[in-house]
């Protein structure tokens, strides 16, 4: 398997689907003016947040996350991100906006298989 | 439109299909003992390259990628880098891997809607 750092820095790549009928209110949530929970994601050390949108030979609408864990247990700061209550009423706005993949609640995250620094 | 960053660094997400008969040379050419074109890249002042692959819900394999470009001109960058040998004789190798989106020769670059530094 390839895509192994060796700076610290865990890299995560995510993928969920976007409802046409939510992407204008999507994408309003998620401009550069709405605070949204930036600032929980940077207590959580994550950082280097890009979202991304396209459209895919389905015929449906994808968003593309991409992301860096810079502390020291992802799953602690997950689960501590997970109960915060903004990040809980965040989620409640933006989840019924995707379509989760077979079998997923929410984003699935992929398995990287290059990684150049 | 969201995404903008303030730091000088372009964030460059694509997305491209990859064959199922071809995933497995796909990933040997990418591992991380694999030079590759990787010191193009860097030549090119393409950093923090990570590329993941999923299986959507159309049930074919998806490659997405993530790169910044630290340069001051990515048009001229990724011209010169189109013309290098080595480069072109790498693309020859992997575009065939590949399933372009309708309408694309190779990767196509998606919109970025988000950005948390």
């Amino acid at each position: 398997m390839g895509g192994e750092a060796t700076d610290g820095i865990r890299r995560i790549g995510m993928v969920v689907g976007l409802r046409d009928e939510a992407e204008a209110a999507y994408r309003r949530l998620h401009a550069d003016d709405e605070p949204g929970v930036r600032d929980l994601l940077a207590r959580h050390h994550i950082r280097n947040f890009s979202i991304f949108v396209q459209r895919l030979p389905d015929g449906r609408l994808y968003e593309f996350a991409y992301y860096e864990y810079v502390g020291s247990d992802l799953e602690a700061d997950l689960a501590a991100l997970g109960a915060e209550p903004r990040n809980r009423a965040w989620l409640a706005a933006c989840d019924p906006m995707q379509r989760p993949l077979p079998g997923a609640d929410s984003w699935t995250v992929m398995e990287r298989i290059y990684f150049q620094p």
